[in-house]
């Protein structure tokens, strides 16, 4: 592995100042769980096997229509975010794979791309398109909708786009496409419902066709934004009607914070997870909407409860059950390689604690109506302090056991700054 | 048919009042529309076909989990609300149907129940199942749920009461059955989500196959209410998942007041007109949950845009569309007749108002994604006045110009009152 | 004190052979945080210090509009409320105190209900009045408000009814009367705004009028239910400024589940003490309204968040800051002294630990504007399990460390069941 | 006045082939109305002086965090700005006034400025300052807040550029300066609640002492968005508690997305009416969040409710009720200028609308308890269809009978677009 520029050796060094500790944390959780025949080592490996793809994109500030305001040292192309994300994960230990956006991550070489993220130990996965913006010099525009466009030459640009991005996936490894579009309306009237929707499942089943034999291809739901009226797939009730219809290679994508207010989503994982059509994840955590806050960091039970229905199902060996996960957020005003650290670990955690839950004693709860022991039993797992078993499993393979001082102690971010002069045009403007 | 306690002549000495200020508004009224092409005579006939069933048990004062406020003169049985419905439809003109509900309006003699409704010239619509509550004596309860439940005897139970409505409905000449529980849990982790839709879908599946060759059975979907944490039909998506496992038959029911906030409802009932699957309608309105309030009296252009809809399905000669139209209010504050005769009429109020929109300028401008005309295009059919045309068509079938005016001065509510004495039973105790 | 019907010699009996493994964890944890410098015995006298009242109502089962479905063994009248009560606070160890409902828990004797309080140890606190049902013969009705009817003959029955209970509360020995109305409108125009709420402004200063020297008195707002279009103090809003214009000794109450969706509560709360005006808490938790469910079973974090403000308010000592806890839930599955046992514990568990949190290194994040490490800073507190320390304080007062398993091992509920005959009227019939 | 692009008489000519339908369809309605007393001359005349405010920055093309898809013919600076709006008040009869935006609208010689509105006959209202984002070269960043942040260089450079707007607004003639801002968190324990509140309510006061005697400062709330976790003054309460504290000269504004879901709007300007801190409105529409929809476009009902109160409050005379009423829109779809001359005669048809209803006739209503007819009499003012009462203003003061069709049959943006080249730099990029 190439080494990124936080050096290997600083971090086992700022290890071995907390290792005493940790240990002594570790074992007494370890003598505890014990006790109910949990054992410790077996949730160490599951932490360490437990993988999450970073957003290329999220390596940089995020904004608000109303405005941006970036940081210092942000990456300005692919590779800089890639020098980002092999921090990431050199600090987690749980980010081994990275997800394009193209064309924001379009390059000459994809070989070149390639080889760099392989001197970092990092693979490529969910290629993402994107249809919600015109591109410089873009002719047949997507400001009325992309796959779904009442005009011809948008539908086929957006369906030509989304099989590009199958071939520049394809030279980097990934094994499946997530398609998010935008389209949708701002007026009553402005849209008919049905047509429009019809036009989305046949481009959709254009892009369909391209999809290699082994690829996936994701459907991603959202509520509103950008659209304020009506969104195409608009919750996850269009989006399985569409990958049913699409086939057996199309499946939803669960964005958390795509939903309406009060939704519970950890059902709709359990829908998606019966009906076959789970297809993967971009976690994040939210209040109001789109919030695209930290993961875990606004409601870490719903995040848990997620959890908690995909180790059920793994635990059922439920047939087609193999979601990607991927974090998708906006970073406003933390360091990004911070916040896409932390949510990585907070992920993990929730993963860690639904793996508490005694699934047999669950159901025996569940069968007998015990409201009240099912709900303390999946507590019992929230409420577990499962923090040593997460450094545990990065203390061991070289990870950093406190990531963000870790971070912070290496100067990284200043380092970078001082050879990556910021882009002047990159403005923090806003769009009102 | 039989004459209510409303005399006709009653109803046609008050319309005769109005009647010639009417013409004057109706004649000023089909002149305008005749310049954008539109036949106020073609409006009124649509608007005096225009029906909607009543629910029988909306001629009872509601109530919250809080307090019940009883009115004076409630029907105490199925024949005195029968009495009430007919007032309704005698005032309305647009309400020539009931729709019952089970246990509550089982009688021991159908034929002569049918007898009375057949002397009103009411016909009986939608048989309602309830397995919400636990009757008295009930041996397998529903505490837990009915038709999900892990219980295989209350399942059965619940099985079977849906077997009797059918049943029952069949001696009334109803053709649909809906079925709306409230299963679900109040607890994370009290209900394995997976299991329990599979138990549900096996009950539903016993029911469907007691279902007679012309009848359809329609699922209703809920957000929540009375379960609280998760409920087992929880939006459009499991619904019309459910539907489309249990067959052609099988369709789903909308009622208003049962999404999550924000939700797009039109574009729900797009959806479900899409893929064949819209049943039918429980219209209200509401503000915050499921508050069963009047029709229109919320939300008036939301439920344009769902006609908007309808008449657009309908002008497109979807295949399988045929929803079934039905009030389902809790009138807590007003003369439940005065709020049934006031609902009907201002859901007629959007079915006419969405006829008025030009269908193929309105695809016009869709097409050339003209927001702004195709907004105003329905704007100009939501603002215009249809009173006169709605008023026009009750007025020549003898039912009353202004029924609510007329409602009162016949003094029907303590005219009854008189004759039934009120439940000493029937407190507004509450049950917090 | 009275021996409950759980001999306390039972609780012990089970409590030994859980200590040793209990010491093990305290142990374990308190070296642990002697590592941050945090005292665990001071932990663990706070845990013991905290107390939150039980509402006697909440030991029935609740219910919806929709149905009740009773448990066994249910009290039927306040001293088998408090009976209940007695077993709550033994075994919680954290609930000493129980809030009284007007009329329901009214008496004709309150000294022999004192006494019977006294002889259990528990107090009294928070008076409560019900104008939002009519009792039986009531001739000045609720139906359309109590302190803002616009009949004067309802209006002053209820602030009659309001100085009762100042008058019941003041033989029990409570210093506050909370408030809630249910006043408001279900359609538009029913009812106008600022009229209705200077009547309610001046209903409620007759009630503060009565209000002994030493007594406060609690305004509590809700969003909606039971009025679906309009509620007389609909938020935090109508709330603090009734409250500043009835006086000093007029705070506001906050129930969770009263607010509009994604509402950030916790700020409303630091807004409340900041301009000293926070009364106390109705706690309990919530998905979609007032759905009365256990503290902390939806929304842990938020709970925490909540601590977080009321611990810095201590810890800062803000002036005029006492808020008054208690406990309003519906416990509709669940028997409800497990509910209230495990819900209390569960605030406790906030508390203690928002107490870890440093708040000095906490405002220097802030005051860096170092969103990474003050969000850290919280979670590190949520994170941690404070079990032992809960359990600990249990313990060593002779409550449960174990409290819901040594619950169902004394058979309290089956043995009560036996000389607790259910009320034949207490049906489950709901009201829709 | 000078001419704008749309020659007068070319409205003239087009108006002159609908005026004679035009007078028709309004002696019919003034007809009608006459029969409940009321004369349709007096709505005229007050449709004919309803004036509401346009913003500068509404003329451009609006987006989202993920695009901006420009039109053609935008505006590049205020001047261009100005020339739009002459237009939209030119077609609509009732926008004859600016609201500008600094520093976007901030010129070297506000003098010149001011001849060129003069000369169209366009005021000055309402001054909006801008303080989340950082211009060009800001040193102390706005990225941590601006009122409100813990630098004090910061919040200095938030308070100077009030007073700067409130300079340039004097020159301009403008009497109000509104104050919106992002400040808030997106992480919990990012800000500490009271002492951001606290820097925000001092630093406001800066600005109020330097307001001159005639001026108002309007506060506005808002739930969300920028900040996703809390924002300062997140709703009314934090607001009209600011504004209280701030003094007389300081109210609140009313922007309609700015609320939690399901927020009864009308109910909240009633409030603010009633403690006299209603300073103005922000018109626009939503269905989700802040979506900045066409006034009138999604909840016209909504929008009636709220003219209910208004045309309440100045018929009850209520003190200090002059509320100051500006559009505030996005739009992402259509031209701005046929949205803006669309939404203000949207919001003037609600004002018109609203003075049918009969206020002695609503009082009786209510002070009875008819829910029925009250909600009947708001009902009927709504269903009245007063499109001649508006046009037929319009028409009189030679504004446009149909004001879009004679916007797209001027050629308007396509002239302009000729003399107003893009902007190469004004892409639809996005910030993510």
């Amino acid at each position: 592995m190439t080494m990124t520029k936080i050096d290997s050796a600083f971090v086992k060094a700022q290890n071995e100042k907390e290792a005493a500790f940790l240990q002594r944390d570790f074992d007494a959780l370890g003598e505890k769980l014990s006790r109910d025949g949990i054992d410790i080592e077996a949730l160490t490996k599951a932490a360490s096997d437990f993988q999450i793809a970073v957003p290329s994109w999220g390596t940089g500030t995020g904004g608000t229509r109303f405005a941006r305001f970036p940081g210092i040292g942000e990456p300005r192309n692919i590779f800089e975010k890639l020098e980002d994300c092999a921090v990431i994960n050199e600090l987690s230990g749980c980010t081994d794979s990275v997800s394009p956006h193209f064309p924001w991550d379009k390059v000459d070489d994809f070989t070149e791309l390639k080889q760099r993220s392989d001197s970092y130990g990092l693979k490529w996965v969910s290629a993402n398109s994107n249809t919600f913006q015109d591109q410089p010099g873009q002719v047949a525009s997507f400001k009325y909708g992309s796959l779904s466009n009442t005009e011809k030459a948008s539908r086929d640009a957006a369906i030509q786009h989304n099989i590009d991005c199958i071939q520049w996936g394809e030279q980097l490894g990934t094994k499946s496409l997530t398609i998010w579009v935008g389209d949708g309306s701002n007026h009553p009237g402005q849209q008919h419902f049905q047509r429009a929707f019809e036009r989305y499942l046949d481009s959709a089943a254009e892009i369909y066709k391209a999809l290699p034999a082994d690829w996936e291809m994701h459907l991603e739901h959202k509520m509103f934004e950008p659209a304020f009226y009506s969104t195409i797939i608009q919750d996850w009730g269009s989006n399985i009607l569409a990958a049913m219809q699409l086939g057996p290679k199309c499946k939803s994508l669960v964005d958390l914070g795509h939903h309406a207010p009060n939704t519970n989503i950890e059902m709709i994982v359990a829908r998606l997870i019966q009906f076959k059509k789970l297809g993967g994840f971009h976690f994040n955590d939210s209040k109001y909407g789109d919030d695209d806050l930290d993961s875990g960091s606004i409601q870490p039970y719903r995040q848990f409860l997620i959890f908690n229905e995909l180790v059920d199902a793994a635990y059922r060996k439920e047939p087609e059950f193999d979601p990607a996960y991927m974090l998708d957020q906006s970073h406003n005003v933390t360091d990004p390689i911070e916040s896409l650290v932390n949510s990585a670990i907070e992920v993990q955690r929730s993963y860690i604690k639904a793996l508490l839950v005694n699934r047999e004693a669950l159901y025996g709860y569940q069968d007998a109506n015990d409201a009240m022991m099912a709900s303390t039993e999946l507590k019992k797992g929230f409420n577990t302090d499962v923090s040593p078993i997460l450094a545990m499993a990065r203390y061991r393979k070289g990870a950093a056991i406190s990531p963000i001082p870790t971070y912070r102690a290496s100067n990284y971010r200043k380092n970078v700054d001082k050879v990556r002069p910021r882009d002047p045009k990159a403005t923090g403007s806003g769009i009102i």
